[in-house]
């Protein structure tokens, strides 16, 4: 890329496709992100914010355009009362970036398949490819990346030859030459029919199921007691969460997904599954606040019994929305540099990642490689 | 050092002489060495005992030798009886190893100063050090490192001129040529009179103040909010213990001097200190079963007020004395390697340490690179 | 009383004079009984409108009038919307319920005194006194209870002539033949100056300091370890607030008095005070919202150790104003009925009440006993 | 009865034949009745030795003679010595009480049916009735208790002619004139084949289900909701338990009889369910040691949302048999007196009774009822 060029590009916007465009972190994104680039709240908890990442030539958040894919009607400026109603958005915030929410919902699309919806898997990816498209020429952007922000789907009937939708949105981003990330548990580009397509087409992507909670805290603990030497027995966990996510995960094979990658982390980092379970609850009443309980008892010298118990209290919303935002960000900056297939290098956001450590710590170190790739590329 | 020489040596043993040498901690290093030496337990928080340190060359368990100061006179066999009906030895364990702890008990002098003792400093520190010298010649010793596990003392009074007694034994330590380990908040070499001795002798020191509880989890916690930009208003804590430092801890001046390297984490880590108090209570029915609560207030995105709590409930006894073996063989084996002066290496131990990084990934791969040279030395 | 002039009495208005009337308490329950009243919310936390009281002839919530003394001249309609945004009230009440906050403002007169106020004992109390008269009359109401909401003021000082700020109220609203409820730990009535005063003069009171969170746990918990012949061995607490509260508590001495409260209802109920200590942080960012962890070491059967941990996350505000709302119902029919002196049959609400049991299942049935009274008084 | 044949009575003894007699809670019921009946450990856990039963004639722990029914073969001082071992009992104790033990483990007799047993129900029935009958002639006891204590057992399965394993025992029970007391959540007399079996033979009996935990907690705390008049969104709960019940507990089946007893207490309490799920994992590692976590979501005045948290760590067994030696005082000194048919005043013992009030202070006035009227027969 020449120069000149690249200052064009630079002053050029970047799309993000939104799969769940009206959903609560959608939502909560597109909000933040507006609230942000204007100056009325500071980035917390956007780790693309930080000083190691200021050279990483990212898109600034002021050029970042939203739209997406939704079933659902609700208008997003409604959407953002209904959160703030709930607590989720600060007072004062829909208001003020009405005008942000409204653009972005001009440009959500209808989603699919619906029940009853009769067009093949080719026709729905061919579909949903040209709503990206579209959205990618009329806003006339460097590039769209698309993320899946979806409710969790239950996971795949072995043997049953339809892509599961989360697929369908992967096909049809790769379809449109996009970048991917799958925030949710979901199989998205899992899938033999598209695991090797990102890489051949030229396409970057990340994944899977965004660490927001329990999980990251996990990540984080496990390494310690591996450094200390002490023998982690059993690691119980309960998960207490209203909401889209709490309803879709009370479906079993939906919640057997997200723990699937929840058990990942404390395999890999303890070298073997220690007892216990991790469950799930939808408790509607809690709305978008999740609480996490886990009970790790551990062995110490001479096999003295000790136990360690966190807590865990936040708004899933607000701590999806801002990773979500670095990942776009990210993304699309790996795509511009020429990156494509899987990006271990972003590990550090997911609980099931594609491949690189499984420690936070490690993790972060690995990011911190990442961002000095980006910054160093071309 | 000639092959020879080294063949002869490592042959030799070791000695580990505890200031404190009748209390729970260094009761239950002397049982539990003696025990994971005869292969009756596994070695359970031990990290040397992990494979990243096998080539290191420390002394091996079995050519410990236990001695040291108390001013208590119960002798090791009978206290470890007690800590069997406290809970924390093994059923059996004391039986087992009664031998070893008679021995040690055996290599055990009296304390000092006691109330009304008219010995200067100087003498105190040359009766101390005699105590040392002897040990290491009647058991022909390679060398024996000083390990201060005493009760905390309380903060030093400005513009006293006296050495505190932690400080009379540091320089004994000294005195006798030897290794000094604080695994206490009390001053040891941390004193004018003392600071740059250990370094002209050619003597290696670790410490300040073991890290077995709250301020270990804070160590792995704060860099993770660091990390995900999260912002951490208030960390406040609550640490219940009864025992030996439960007592002395309820001393506010002692307590204060303990706390301080509990803030110190948290500052260092999180770039300046939040809001929040950290109290110890001495709750003597808890015993040696400490108990320590954590509430972290944070903000994440868009000022969403999200909590951690955690709860640790763990053995005193039993987190600090592979710790205190772990340290004994490293400092012994730093000292042959002809190191000197405080060893940051050993961060990973400790809660105000002789510099190195703050967060406990970083320590710990500090500790690594320390092993390795322990390794590579002569 | 004959019946009719109980026809126009239950037709006339209550008044209830808040001293601290800007704070957060009283803005709470000015807020909420407008909202209650006029049927936006139901009254979750009222005691008083739960059926055993719906024969108690208490004053409606319709016929409360609120006024009050405060040293603060924010306006309570900006109170309530600082309120809003801290989370405390619901989004929409200020507004719904401006005109009612407006007209309480208005009856707001300056507390004091303040600092170089050179008026006696006797002239405060004249000058408060005067304030609540010209408002009973002003409003033509049939009584006015006088509540004590205010910060909590320092334990007095043994030998100090003056009385305390809180007992200077009391005094004004004894002065003014007033019922009086003291909801905070200061002195109010507490005192041998004012000790038989209110009985004397036939004025009904209740008191001391409002039992709504960790002490209520307590007085439920504590019975169950009594009645299941548990060993209670050691009690522990800490309190994180920010607010008012939390900054008067800072202080130690007013932490003193607080504290005093908490551990009557364990000496009390368990027939001694176990260890353990009870600690009041002051946590600026956590505002009015409260955490109290409450940690409870005890023994059963052959001398096996257990424990039970709470931790009450709660609005200090919201859980205050729905029980000071019951005191004036309560105190005010109890006046009307023709009761006088000290209200054990409040004891529900108190953490140092005036007499009565200290379970709260038998203050709950003390209470309803209470109730009975009422109804059937005259 | 005439006073001469009280007399003769009271120097009888009394037997207690548990239906797993060799399970955890029987053998620490056993060891500790003979213990504190030795006055080696206080009566800790036993309400039926606090003052208020004083004067109820209940048997003393002295005149308690043991045996029961059970497929383990495992006797029972070695038993007791894996559970010093496990820290249920304490150090010293299996020693002390070896003598005892011995005796009970002669009196246990093979339970059943083991699979491939082609007795039919009635034969099974006589046969456990003829062992208990021969225990009760052997040692000339005045009167047998059944209790059982042995692990949950699937809930029935709706149309399976056959009686539950437990039903057989109750039965036999009632076949050789003996009260009987349910501990768990097996059928035991609630099925329709025995209902009314006990009234009509002037049997006492009482259960279902100990309350030693959780549910414990919860008949305490949600009282206090009520009372208080806050409104419960959501009661959701995980119990950690390892140990013979949290295996059997695996089961869905069985832990469903268990959590319909759990969900009980809060629906009569509450007045209708909450939202919330209760699950009870099972964790080997954990032992006897037991941890139950609750979460409470509640709404205050005006909507605002509070949360209590509660952490329980007990040992089940130490938990249960004070109860069970409790229980089977009552029920014996209830036969003597002549009561038959369900006990309601016992009801403080169980999460399922047969009848009586739901929260644990009503059901400690009707049990300290139940005692003055034991106190009152004849």
């Amino acid at each position: 890329m020449t120069e000149e060029r690249r200052r064009v590009e630079d002053t050029r916007k970047v799309g993000v496709w939104f799969v769940g465009a009206r959903g609560s972190v959608a939502t909560t994104a597109t909000a933040g992100c507006a609230a942000v680039a204007a100056g009325l709240h500071p980035p917390t908890g956007m780790v693309t914010e930080t000083p190691p990442f200021a050279a990483s030539r990212l898109p600034s958040l002021a050029s970042l355009v939203f739209g997406g894919h939704d079933t659902a009607a609700c208008p997003l400026p409604k959407r953002a009362e209904e959160l703030t109603a709930a607590g989720v958005l600060p007072y004062g915030l829909a208001a003020a970036v009405r005008g942000e929410l409204a653009a972005a919902d001009d440009d959500i699309r209808p989603g699919g398949p619906a029940p009853g919806d009769t067009r093949t898997d080719g026709e729905l990816i061919a579909s949903f490819a040209a709503d990206i498209t579209d959205f990618t020429h009329r806003h006339r952007l460097a590039r769209t990346v698309v993320i899946n922000v979806a409710s969790t789907e239950p996971a795949p009937v072995p043997g049953d030859p339809r892509l599961a939708p989360s697929s369908l949105y992967a096909a049809a981003a790769l379809h449109a030459g996009c970048p991917y990330v799958n925030f949710t548990p979901s199989t998205g580009l899992r899938t033999p029919a598209l695991h090797d397509t990102a890489a051949t087409r030229g396409l970057p992507h990340a994944g899977r199921d965004g660490k927001t909670g329990q999980t990251l805290l996990r990540s984080v603990l496990a390494p310690m007691f591996v450094q200390r030497a002490l023998s982690v027995r059993a690691w119980s966990g309960t998960n207490l969460l209203g909401g889209g996510d709490g309803a879709a995960l009370a479906d079993p094979a939906a919640a057997a997904a997200k723990n699937a990658g929840k058990e990942r982390v404390l395999a890999d980092t303890l070298g073997a599954l220690p007892e216990g379970t991790v469950h799930i609850d939808d408790v509607p009443s809690l709305g978008d606040w999740k609480t996490a309980w886990d009970h790790i008892a551990f062995d110490g010298f001479l096999g003295s019994r000790m136990v360690l118990q966190t807590i865990w209290q936040g708004c899933d919303s607000a701590l999806a929305a801002p990773l979500v935002l670095d990942l776009a960000r990210l993304t699309a900056r790996a795509h511009e540099a020429g990156l494509s297939g899987p990006l271990p290098g972003l590990g550090f956001y997911f609980k099931d990642p594609d491949g690189g450590p499984a420690g936070l710590a490690d993790q972060y170190a690995a990011l911190l490689a990442f961002a000095a790739r980006l910054r160093d590329a071309r």
